[in-house]
C-alpha cells in the first residue's frame, strides 16, 4: 500500500497542447499489461534531460544522450517495460538503434528524432520482434491515449500510477504543466529518476528548457531515495510545445511570469518524485529528511543520504519504534569531517530529539514514539557548522521491500 | 539460522596463560543471561586496540581511546551487554569513568588499568547500580569462566556465541591465540567490528602488536558488512601476556617463526569476523566478495561494498534469484570514476556472468542458479584496469532482518 498516494484522477491530468499520447500492449515480458508508450511532440517543441550516472547505463540511455546532441529537433519518445536493456552490450545497442528507426520510418522522422527508453529487468536483450510490432500498433493509435493511460503503461513494481498536472495562467495565455513517473525499487537517482517524463505547452529556449530540467531534477528526482541502488535507466526527459502561446527565454527568469511557471513546474516534479517514495517498494511511511547548519549542501545532502539509507534506521521506522541512536550513528558515519556531535541537535517533527551528544532533556519516549507512529515525519538535523541545507525523500524498510524483490523475476 | 557457523566447541577454545576470566548476570537490560564479562590480564601483558571512526563513538569507546595512550599498563578489560552507552553525553563519559574507578577499587589498580566496553541500545544511561553490583560479582569469580562463557556474555542480537582459537609451537614452546567476537547487525566496521577480543601467550612489542592489530583488522573485521551501518561502539582489543616465552620484535617480522604467527593470529580473526557474518541478522546466505584489477585497493574496496551494500543485490541473493544485472548496476554506480564497463568481468563462483558489457555468451540461467541454490558463494569482479584487489564478506538481506530490526527493543 502506498503512503497517501491517491490514484490520479483522470480528469485532473491536463492535456498538454501539441502532446499526442499512445499506449499498448506488446508483450514485452508479460501479456495483457500495457508496456508501450509513444508521445508525440510537436515540430516547434524543445527538449532536455537528465540521465543516470550509472556507468553501466542502459543502451536506450546512451542512445538518448546521443540523440539530444545532434541538431535535429526531437519529435517522439518511445517507451518500453519488462526489459531494461542494460547491461545488453553491443547488441543492446544495435536493438536500441533499431526501434528508433522502425518508428522513425512509420513516422517520417530521423531516428534522432526519437528518444528511447526501457525499463525492466537488466541483462537481457529487448524481444525485438514484439517490441516492433507493438510500435506499430502505437502508431496507428496515436493520440487516443491519455495522461493516465500514458503513467499506467510505464509501471513495473509500481503499485500506482504517478502523475501530477498544474495549470496556471501566465499573461492571459492558459498554460499546462503535466506529468508522469514510475519507479519503486532501485531509486536513488543520480540525475534523475526511473523514468519521469514532464511536458508542457509553454515554449522554452532550449538552453533555459535545459537548465530549468537540471536545476528541478535536483531537488526533485535527485533527492529521493528508497534503497540506495542507482538505476541503470534513469531518465528525467521535459518538453515545452509552446503551443500555449507563452514563451520564456534565458532573459525572462527574473519576471515574475517566469517565477510563476517554474513554481508550477517544480511543483509538477516534486510531486512526482514524491510519489515515487510513497509507492517504494514495501513503503508504509513517508519521511522527509531536511539537513541544516551544514558547510555545503552536499555535505549536507551526504548526511541526509546516511540516515535515508540506513537500514536500521528505515525498519526502525516501520515498526514505529523511536530507536533514535540509530540516527545518531547513521550521522556519525556518514563521513562528514570533524563534526561536533555535542553540537548536533536532532528533531523528530517537533520532538527535539538529541542535542548536547546525548538525549535531549525534554525529550520523552511517549513524544517520540507518537510522532513514529504517524504515516509521515520529518527528521531535521542541525549541524551547527554553516549554513547549507538540503532536503530528502524516503520511505521506511519493511517485510515487503524483500518479498518484492525476492520475488521480481519470478 | 546462522550460515555454516558450528557451535564452538569448549575444548578447542585453548586457555591462553595470563589471562583470567568471569562472567556475570547484572540484569543490566533484561534478567536471566549473562551480559557482563571480566577479562584480567597479567600484569607484563601488552595491549592493542582499533576503534570506531563513528564521530557519534560510544563513551567507553573515549575511554579506552584515553587509557591506551597513557603509560600504565592496561590489566582488565570490563564488558557489558544491553546498553552501549552511547549518545549519552557527559553523563555517559562520567559513567564510564566510574565503571573503570569501580573495577581498579576492587584490583588495586589505576582506573587507566582498565579498558571499558559496552554494547547495546543507543542513546540510553548504563543502570550504574547494576553495573558496579555486576562488577563485585565478576571480581569474586575471576577465573571461573572459560573462553565459550565469554562469547556467551557479550552476544545481543548474536544467535550464536563466536569463537575461535589456534595452537601452535614456536621454538620449543606452545603458543595459544584465543579470540571471541560479537555483532550481527549495525556491522560495516571502521577500524574495528562491534566487539573482537583476541589475546596470546606469545609476546609482543607494544609497536608490534599495534602494527599487527591494525593490519589485521583491515584485512578481516574491517572486511565485513552486513547491513552498512558502522556502529558507534565498533572495539577490536588484542592482549600479548608472553606468558608462554615466546616473545617478538618489531625486528622479528622477517622470521619464519613470525610468518607462522601471523598467520595463526589473522586466522583466528578472520574467523571471528566472518562468523559475525554468518551469524548476520536473518542470514542465510555467506558471500564473499573478491574485486581484483582495480587501480588502487580503496578503488576495489569501494566496488565490493557497494555490491555488499545494495539491498537489491542482498535480496536477489536471499531468494536465490540469480538477478545478477543487479550486480552490474551496483558496479556502475560505486563512484569509481572512468570505469570502462566493456573490460569488466564478473563470475559467480566459477561460472562467468558477465563481459564486454552484457552477459556472457558461454553463461546460461541454469549455471548462475546453480550456485545461487548455495549457501555460500563468491562474487568475482575484474575491473581490468590495475592490479590492487580486496575481499569483502557480506550476506544476504532477508525478512528475518527486518523482523529483528523492527522488534529490537521491544
Amino acid at each position: 500500500m502506498p503512503v497517501n498516494l491517491p490514484l490520479p484522477d483522470r480528469q485532473s491530468l491536463y492535456p498538454v497542447q501539441g502532446i499526442r499520447l499512445a499506449v499498448t500492449h506488446a508483450g514485452i515480458r508479460k501479456a495483457n499489461r500495457s508496456d508501450m508508450l509513444l508521445v508525440s511532440l510537436a515540430p516547434q517543441s524543445t527538449v532536455a534531460g537528465v540521465f543516470t550516472q550509472n556507468a553501466f547505463c542502459a543502451a536506450p540511455v546512451q542512445v538518448c544522450r546521443s540523440h539530444l546532441e545532434q541538431a535535429k529537433g526531437v519529435r517522439a519518445w518511445l517507451v518500453n517495460t519488462g526489459c531494461a536493456n542494460a547491461g545488453t552490450g553491443p547488441q543492446g545497442l544495435a536493438n536500441a538503434n533499431r526501434s528508433c528507426e522502425h518508428l522513425a520510418s512509420l513516422l517520417a522522422l530521423e531516428p534522432s528524432q526519437v528518444l528511447p527508453f526501457s525499463t525492466g529487468v537488466i541483462l537481457e536483450h529487448l524481444p525485438m520482434d514484439r517490441l516492433e510490432k507493438g510500435i506499430g500498433l502505437l502508431v496507428n493509435q496515436l493520440g487516443q491515449a491519455d495522461w493516465l493511460d500514458a503513467a499506467q503503461a510505464i509501471m513495473t513494481t509500481d503499485t500506482q500510477p504517478k502523475a501530477a498536472s498544474r495549470r496556471l495562467e501566465i499573461a492571459g495565455r492558459q498554460v499546462t504543466i503535466t506529468g508522469i513517473s514510475k519507479g519503486a525499487g532501485m531509486i536513488r537517482p543520480n540525475m534523475a529518476t526511473m523514468l519521469g517524463f514532464v511536458a508542457t505547452d509553454a515554449g522554452l529556449a532550449p538552453d533555459l528548457l535545459q537548465q530549468l530540467t537540471k536545476a528541478v531534477a535536483d531537488e526533485t528526482f535527485n533527492s529521493v531515495t528508497i534503497d540506495g541502488d542507482t538505476s541503470t535507466n534513469d531518465s528525467f526527459v521535459t518538453v515545452a510545445t509552446g503551443e500555449s502561446g507563452c514563451h520564456f527565454e534565458l532573459a525572462d527568469q527574473g519576471s515574475a511570469d517566469w517565477q510563476a511557471f517554474h513554481q508550477a513546474f517544480l511543483g509538477v516534479c516534486l510531486e512526482l518524485a514524491q510519489a515515487i517514495v510513497r509507492d517504494g517498494e514495501g513503503a508504509t511511511k513517508f519521511i522527509t529528511i531536511e539537513v541544516q547548519g551544514a558547510r555545503s549542501r552536499d555535505e549536507a545532502r551526504q548526511v541526509a543520504y546516511a540516515i535515508g539509507h540506513s537500514p536500521l534506521v528505515k525498519t526502525a521506522f516501520f515498526a514505529s519504534d523511536p530507536n533514535l541512536g540509530r540516527i545518531l550513528a547513521a550521522i556519525g558515519y556518514s563521513g562528514v569531517p570533524d563534526l561536533r556531535v555535542e553540537a548536533i541537535r536532532v528533531w523528530l517533527d517537533q520532538v527535539l530529539v538529541a542535542e548536547h551528544g546525548g538525549r535531549a532533556q525534554t525529550y520523552t519516549e511517549q513524544a517520540g514514539a507518537a510522532v513514529m507512529a504517524q504515516s509521515e515525519m520529518t527528521i531535521r538535523v542541525d549541524l551547527a557548522r554553516g549554513n547549507a541545507r538540503a532536503t530528502v525523500y524516503t520511505c521506511d524498510l519493511s517485510h515487503d521491500y524483500v518479498s518484492i524483490n525476492a520475488d521480481y523475476r519470478s
